[in-house]
C-alpha cells in the first residue's frame, strides 16, 4: 500500500533494536481513514474463504482488525491480556513473549465466541517474529477453529515471522513490508 | 439507537452491582457494522463544532471511538494504561478509579498528539459514574485542549455520570441510555 509506505517514511521513527515508532497513526494516535484503507487491503485476499471471525490481540491490533472485519462483514474478537470480570471461569489461555515490552503477554479468549464452527483470519498491527500471532493461532487451535490466514499492517521481514507462518500453510498478507531498517533509512521490500 | 437497544436486550447480561456484560458486540467480541452505526450516531451532535481529535481510553473505547473519528474525519488518540517504550519521557498522566476492575487505572497521553490547538470529543464504551471520562477530561485540560463534549455507547443513567459532566458545561450524547437494571430487566430511558 503506497499511502501506508508514505506515512511510515514521513512519520515512522526507528528507535533501534528493530522497534519502529508509528504512534502518530497506528499505536497511540490512530488515523481512521488510513485504517479503513488498510482494512480493505487486508481483507481482499481473504474474501470468499468463508471467514466467520477476525481474531486480534489488544491493544494495537484492534483498530486494523475492526476495519478488516467491517469489510469482511464478520465480528472481531480481541484476545484480552487480563481477565475482566465479565469473562467466564473456563477460557482459552495462551501466552506470548512481547518483543517491545520485554515480557510475556497473556492472551485470553472466551469460548463463548470462538469454536470449531469458526473460520478465522488473524489480524495484528505488526508481523515481526510472529510470536503474538503464533499465540493467537494456538488460541484458535484450542477452540478447534480453522485459521485461513494472517494479515498485518506492517511486516518487519527481517524478523522472519512470515517464514514460520507460511511454513504452517498459512496465507500471509501485509499492507507494508519493511525489508531493512538502518539508523537513517527504512527500506521496503 | 433502536438497533443498539435491541442488541442489549437480546445479548446483554446483568452481572449484578451495576455491571452489564455486552461481550458479544462491544467488550470482547465487537460487531463492526454496529460500531459503524454507533459512530455515526455519536458523531452527529458534534459535527460542525471544529473537533480536531477524538480521545478515548484503551481498551474497550477504541472501537466506538475509531468509528466516531472516522465519521468526523479526525484522528483518535487512545490513552494508554501503561507506558510503552515508544512514548517520550514527559507525558500527560492521570488516574481514574475503575468500577469494573475494582482498582485504579492510569491514563497516559503523549504531548506529541494533544495540545492547546486541539478541540476534543471524548468517546468511551460506557458512561457510568463518569470516573474514566473525568480522567480523560483532566488529561485534555493538562494539554490545554478544549473539550466540546462526551459521547458514550451505553449510558447507565442510574450511576449519575451525566449530571457531573453536564454540570461542567459539556454536551453529552449516548447511543443507549439505561434507566434501571433489575435481575430480570433492562429498562431504557
Amino acid at each position: 500500500m503506497e499511502i501506508l509506505k508514505q506515512r511510515i517514511l514521513a512519520e515512522g521513527r526507528n528507535l533501534g533494536r528493530g522497534i519502529l515508532k508509528v504512534d502518530s497513526f497506528l499505536n497511540h494516535q490512530v488515523d481512521p481513514a488510513l485504517m479503513m484503507a488498510v482494512g480493505q487491503h487486508l481483507a481482499e485476499p481473504f474474501k470468499g474463504l468463508g471467514v466467520t471471525k477476525v481474531l486480534t490481540a489488544e491493544i494495537s491490533g484492534i483498530a486494523p482488525a475492526l476495519m478488516t472485519a467491517l469489510v469482511l462483514g464478520v465480528p472481531v474478537i480481541y484476545a484480552r491480556k487480563s481477565k475482566p470480570i465479565t469473562m467466564p471461569a473456563e477460557i482459552y489461555r495462551e501466552s506470548a513473549p512481547s518483543h517491545t515490552k520485554g515480557s510475556v503477554v497473556e492472551l485470553l479468549v472466551s469460548p463463548e465466541f470462538l469454536s470449531h464452527a469458526d473460520t478465522v483470519l488473524i489480524v495484528d498491527d505488526f508481523l515481526a517474529t510472529g510470536n503474538t500471532i503464533s499465540g493467537l493461532l494456538r488460541l484458535a487451535q484450542q477452540a478447534e477453529a480453522r485459521v485461513v490466514g494472517v494479515a498485518a499492517v506492517i511486516e518487519k521481514a527481517f524478523e522472519g515471522g512470515r517464514v514460520t507462518l507460511e511454513g504452517m500453510g498459512l496465507r500471509v498478507c501485509s499492507a507494508a513490508i519493511i525489508e531493512k531498517m538502518t539508523d537513517h533509512d527504512i527500506i521496503f521490500a
